[in-house]
């Protein structure tokens, strides 16, 4: 797994990763497909956006249909119908934020599955054994995630068990040609507790470097001031990924630090409950003012569900709870989405990324009010 | 509206209905639009399929964006971006099976809406004017849709209100080129009935006949009856459309007997809840055997669903919940109804039209068990 760096304006950079599976074009954003699809996409439509590579979410894949199964049917990418990349995460997250957990030792943590109980348990050397029998690309260690705010000790512990479990995992990875195992740097806001994870994480030494624990409730400016002290600790010639990032205002802030890729549920999520996220800052399709509006979602933009329909029809959508409007929704805001790393791509080249990130965060910031009456 | 009957076989015929929206091949399959999209599919999809024209129901779209916002924003057409043509109900049957009916006078159908208990008056005029509003290429007649079985008298008051309720209709129709109104035959199971029906539709005269009231519970073979004893009586040179119908060897059936036209919501609904219309059969998704299984769907199809996907994938998407699931069963589904259809067209032409039926009937009759545990 190869990054070409082909430019950069200041902390910001645009390149090439080469993969076993497809160039990523970075900055990039990668739409999350958790249980092995990407919410009310079909794969070529999430091609058809722009996105070259997407995310897999080991917790929920190893509950259902199971990573064994997964390996039997080919692999995930085989799987799903997805022919770039994929890069898994290591369940860590959604053992925190999902599971009902039981337990956190050295060895790994245990939990019971949303699903049906059933309990599990996920160490290094499993989650990265989940990994390659998914045939992922790119592979996420296993870190803790702690809930943040909490006291200094505790995420001083976390941080020492987190870089203990990467040790572990890089142990367990098979290294493959075009495939890569990123570590994660946590420490939550503390500038410090950062740079000894940037520290720890270096020395062992991975294919890429990813930021986590960010973007979990804290202000944007303490989330770009943590990307300000820490992104100059890692590697220049590996890639950069701030996971589950997030607004556009955020992507753009972050690859302004140095960032290069970057994921979160927000454009589908969003999507599947009216949202969309436009030129004109973020709609609410369940507004009744847009009931009898016969213009385009965002005039600006090319995607289908802006060229072919218009927002009342998308009102009217929503409002029935019609599985079209996730559809058409979903695949503009994932169009959107890729349109702004697009425009990063070529801002960073012209040397004009703070205008375009200025721009775009002054876009973000313009947002309906949730809900009004219809 | 002209219909161009190219090919008999026995009473089956293939030919090309004309209209001011296109041209739709006969004997044609229209899936269902209720709420002015196919549910799960763009219109994209849905004419990939095969499909030339689709079908809206009046009742759920006067309620729901209602008559006049459609005609503000284009016609149903426009609003839902179909390109073809449409077909719309008049109402009444959802009136009889959805609503609160609160009484049918000769007037009209008084009735509370199923969204919000509103309530709403159809009449003949007020049917066709919606319709008018909506843009339908072809509008229906409103008719009393009383629930069998009842008593003979009950069904012979009923038919005398639906005659005078055609009347009305064609009085308000306002005729238009490649546009038209169809007349609907109804009178149960009761032969004689039918035979009244559809001499009193006739003598009004309409650019088209479908016959309602049947795949409502009777025996296949007692629709079948029905049909042998009414098609016969309606003009050759228009269109017949079995209204609601129905199973693939319902419609091959049908055909056999002298249909042209169809619309039931068995493709898009099984697709949403798991089951699969194949050549070997009805397949449920959701069992456990078809978990591991690394084959499409239909080794004889070459729908995308079939193309992209293995039962494996598909049984995780229903398992799990998934939008995609519902998507990728819908387009299978449609797409096999249209090449159903399409292999009658070619039969008739090629007068093979009974073996071709006899083959479409015993694939139909190979059921899965609806679930099993996995």
């Amino acid at each position: 797994m190869k990054l070409t760096v082909e430019a950069t304006d200041g902390a910001a950079r645009t390149g090439r990763l080469e993969t076993a599976h497809g160039v990523v074009h970075t900055p990039a954003f990668m739409p999350v497909g958790t249980a092995a699809t990407v919410k009310a996409m079909t794969p070529e439509a999430v091609a058809a956006t722009g996105a070259e590579i997407v995310l897999g979410n080991t917790y929920h894949l190893m509950l259902r249909p199971g990573a064994e199964r997964i390996e039997r049917l080919g692999g995930l990418r085989t799987f799903m119908n997805w022919r770039g990349p994929i890069l898994t995460d290591s369940g860590g997250f959604q053992v925190m934020s999902l599971a009902k957990l039981r337990g956190v030792t050295d060895d790994g943590v245990t939990f019971r599955s949303h699903l049906d109980g059933s309990a599990h348990t996920l160490t290094p050397e499993r989650a990265v054994a989940f990994q390659h029998a998914f045939g992922s690309t790119i592979t996420m260690v296993l870190d803790e995630c702690v809930r943040l705010p909490t006291e200094r000790a505790t995420l001083e512990r976390s941080l020492d068990l987190t870089h203990a479990w990467a040790e572990r995992c890089k142990r367990a990875y098979v290294a493959r040609p075009g495939h890569g195992l990123f570590g994660i740097v946590q420490g939550g806001t503390e500038d410090d507790l950062r740079a000894r994870s940037a520290a720890s994480l270096t020395a062992i030494g991975f294919d890429g470097y990813a930021l986590g624990g960010l973007a979990v409730g804290e202000p944007q400016a303490t989330m770009f001031r943590v990307l300000d002290a820490t992104v100059p600790l890692l590697p220049a010639d590996r890639p950069r990924y701030l996971m589950g990032v997030g607004k556009p205002s955020d992507i753009v802030g972050a690859v302004l630090r140095g960032i290069d890729m970057f994921d979160c549920v927000l454009p589908t999520r969003s999507g599947r409950t009216g949202q969309a996220f436009t030129h004109a800052g973020t709609l609410n399709l369940r507004n009744a003012r847009h009931a009898d509006d016969a213009g385009p979602l965002d005039p600006g933009c090319a995607c289908p569900a802006c060229a072919g329909y218009s927002r009342a029809y998308l009102h009217h959508l929503v409002k029935a709870g019609e599985i079209l409007g996730a559809q058409l929704l979903t695949w503009h805001n994932l169009h959107h989405y890729q349109v702004v790393m697009a425009g990063l791509r070529t801002a960073i080249r012209e040397r004009r990324t703070a205008a375009y990130a200025a721009a775009v965060a002054t876009e973000d910031a313009t947002t309906e009010e949730p809900t009004t009456p219809s």
